[in-house]
């Protein structure tokens, strides 16, 4: 690969055509990322918690549980704060340059264990195997609504990724339009699909496989890596290898599979970088389009580490003080224990 | 104007031809963003500030100084940090998936005052001219180089915004490549040209003139207001009323008039709501295309009130929690004094 030993480099991220700078020439060590937390005892239950066992009555009305009977091990709820509605109708209003449309759609919260002193990454494969299929659920359920045009399924996990609850939590929202990003990225994979023929995301794994500078994890179905042009420190890409639209068409081998795919990476996360706080998506279409040749979900987790400043809010161009082949290296050492 | 009085909303930026979700239902009251600042005392000049006078030769030699002789007001300086490097050749490589663009460009500093105890806010209305004429020199320059191909002037002000220095200074950073953000921009003004024969910038301000529910400041050459799709609490927009693509065509009584708009609305931000972190940028092209008809620079306004979370990583779309009229109407009655 060729590089620029003592300058910054621009890569193109070539599912969004952002450039992002790595900034190689004073880019840390991976091992500096690493947090300094104050351990403090946290009890299995909080009385306080609105999603600790005991509490259900803190929720709005549950939307399903795991079992169905009995104690339960995942939870679904309408969030209670929701930022759009789940009545009412989709209208739009265009006066001269102002469109608006009316704020419905789908907020649900999803409680990933009824202990709310773990985090994922402490979870036993089977008890992420049950939060994944709880995704796929919900997943496929919100877009029955035909008010619902897309829907992300996202997890913040400490205060700088945005959230103030413990609890173990994703969440899930529908929207009543396509967002500009989403429009933009199957755009992007469309013209790549116009030129070669060939799925984007498919593209980029065989690339990402065959050079194994950026791999942290080769499971039967998934692959971990650090992307080329990763927008952050230990910004993470986790893609099927299985062409597939949308999440939604995820198999029961594959979540699976998944399930310990996460776990290991979530736990390399951690023990790597003592619990950062992230955020993940999985950056999925809908299950309109089964047979779609171009679309390819997969999850993108982005750990904390920095505070975006005016240039990022002025550009939309990233800095990474961080070279994406030593933090995959570094990361593939990590051992989880 | 057309609301749902117990509903979110989804309003579009025609600018980016992004949606936000104003959360009206659950909206704060703008006077609840307000922070609460722990008063310290901190001296008019710092030993251990790289930007107070005195530490002069702490920074990368001196770009240039307004006065050119004696004690300087504002100071210019490459980044001793740079993203970019000044010296080397634009080179590219592309290798399959994998394109890279060698990370020159420019990254300089500009210390708005002499004082390490002031905000930008508490400047005179001609020091603030002093900075703002330095902007224009100094962003009409980096043109001049051909391998800079996009240029952007931010502020960072205070922990949340990306800074650690708290000596005034904003930033400038030429880069080789035109963001994706800069790009889509250009090409939604186009489109509205195409449209309408007009320039949307022009035209989104004599809408927001005529409505008047969301002007925050009307002055003899800029407007001041907050968009009616405003991403966050207190998201601000100065426009021009002369059309003009590039912040590099700003004259001599534009720059007087803007100096005052920008302490005038600086100085509600900061006593209404006591201090807050922002950022600002101006977004503006570069002196390239003198006579476009539908290119229109503007400054926008970003006070760090929130952490953004897995929802707008996820989605690019934003959740504003106050109502943009109420925000105005606040800012409107802020005394400055």
């Amino acid at each position: 690969m060729v590089t620029f030993a003592k300058m910054p480099e621009l890569r193109l991220n070539l599912l969004t055509r952002e450039w992002v700078i790595i900034q190689t020439e004073r880019a840390k060590k991976p091992e500096e990322f690493r947090q300094r937390r104050e351990k403090r005892y946290v009890p299995e239950v909080v009385e306080s918690c609105p999603f600790c066992p005991g509490n259900e009555n803190k929720t709005p009305p549950e939307i399903m549980r795991l079992p169905a009977d009995g104690k339960w091990r995942v939870r679904v709820t309408p969030n209670k704060f929701a930022a759009l509605l789940a009545e009412g109708e989709r209208v739009r209003i265009n006066e001269g340059l102002k469109h608006l449309v009316s704020g419905i759609g789908k907020h649900e919260v999803i409680i990933e264990s009824a202990k709310h002193n773990v985090g994922l990454a402490q979870l036993g494969v089977e008890e992420i195997m049950d939060v994944l299929n709880v995704y796929k659920l919900r997943f496929t359920e919100v877009f029955k609504d035909p008010r619902v045009e897309h829907a992300i399924i996202f997890k913040n996990h400490g205060l700088a990724s945005g959230t103030t609850i413990q609890h173990p939590h994703s969440q899930l929202i529908g929207t009543p339009v396509t967002p500009l990003q989403v429009r933009n990225r199957m755009d992007e994979a469309m013209r790549y699909f116009d030129n070669t023929g060939d799925c984007l995301v498919c593209a980029i794994l065989r690339d990402e496989i065959k050079d194994g500078k950026r791999i942290i994890l080769d499971t039967k179905h998934f692959v971990t890596f650090i992307p080329y042009a990763a927008l952050s420190a230990f910004h993470t890409w986790i893609f099927p290898k299985r062409h597939a639209a949308s999440f939604a068409f995820i198999t029961d081998e594959e979540i699976e599979d998944l399930a310990y795919n996460l776990k290991m990476t979530l736990s390399k996360l951690y023990f790597g970088l003592d619990d950062p706080d992230f955020n993940y998506v999985v950056r999925s279409n809908g299950p309109f389009r089964f047979r779609s040749e171009y679309l390819h979900w997969y999850i993108s987790i982005v750990p904390r580490l920095i505070q975006t400043a005016g240039f990022e809010l002025g550009s939309g161009m990233y800095m990474n003080a961080s070279i994406p082949e030593e933090v995959a290296a570094f990361m593939r050492g990590v051992k989880v224990s």
